[in-house]
């Protein structure tokens, strides 16, 4: 059912600190920083040739990483998305095993393509978005 | 100077049952389970089409994974893995950036390439590990 890893999201406390690290550290292509106030952050993609890396930080008072980085000050690795078909079809096929699905209906994400995120307990401990893959990826 | 995500690294409590999630519920292409005593994981890959994510379970008992696995018992992120051309030159340039590299030399990591991990204080917080690209892959 899994597709293509579409990103690693990492939580970070400086978002300009952490751009410079990927940009000028680490050298990789990285874009400008777009806020997303229906999710309550800021992402900043940095290209790799085979996936992204998605910097996050909070955007606005009621940001859902806010309590993330208050137990995770430095930052951290804060979810992994996997890319789907159909994500109405991946979502009727998780709830029938039991998967908590956390959001009612898919969201428009970053790409402008349908979301939706599955609990950790599910699914290893980890915090797995699932995009509906673009056809035009 | 990074180049590829080669892959995401996920320590889970319970191996057969990550496995099973990824292969069974998440319909991904898991291989077979691999001891890995000199770093004290069991580590199983799940090949996705563009990447890789890697389940580590504790090897031994003296696994670096086990402290992970207390203060995170659910499980959770581990690391990230980012593909350098050549190690040694990666490493000699992050270190004169004042990055702090764990380990003195390169080993040789779970794909037979020499790798590295850079403490988390340096990149946002998170554990990340430098393997040279393999030529042949």
């Amino acid at each position: 059912m899994i597709g293509r890893l579409n990103h690693v999201a990492i939580a970070v406390p400086d978002l300009a600190k952490a751009v410079a690290t990927y940009r000028d550290v680490l050298g990789a292509r990285v874009d400008e920083p777009c806020d997303m106030p229906e999710f309550g952050v800021t992402v900043v993609f940095v290209r790799l040739p085979n996936t992204n890396v998605e910097l996050l930080h909070p955007f606005g008072d009621a940001s859902p990483l806010t309590r993330f980085l208050q137990r995770n000050p430095s930052g951290g690795m804060h979810h992994v998305c996997y890319e789907v078909e159909d994500i109405q079809d991946a979502v009727g096929r998780l709830r029938e095993q039991g998967l908590e699905v956390l959001d009612p209906e898919p969201k428009i994400g970053a790409h402008g393509q349908p979301v939706v995120f599955l609990h950790p307990k599910g699914v290893g401990g980890v915090l797995v978005e699932l995009e509906q893959a673009s056809r035009y990826s």
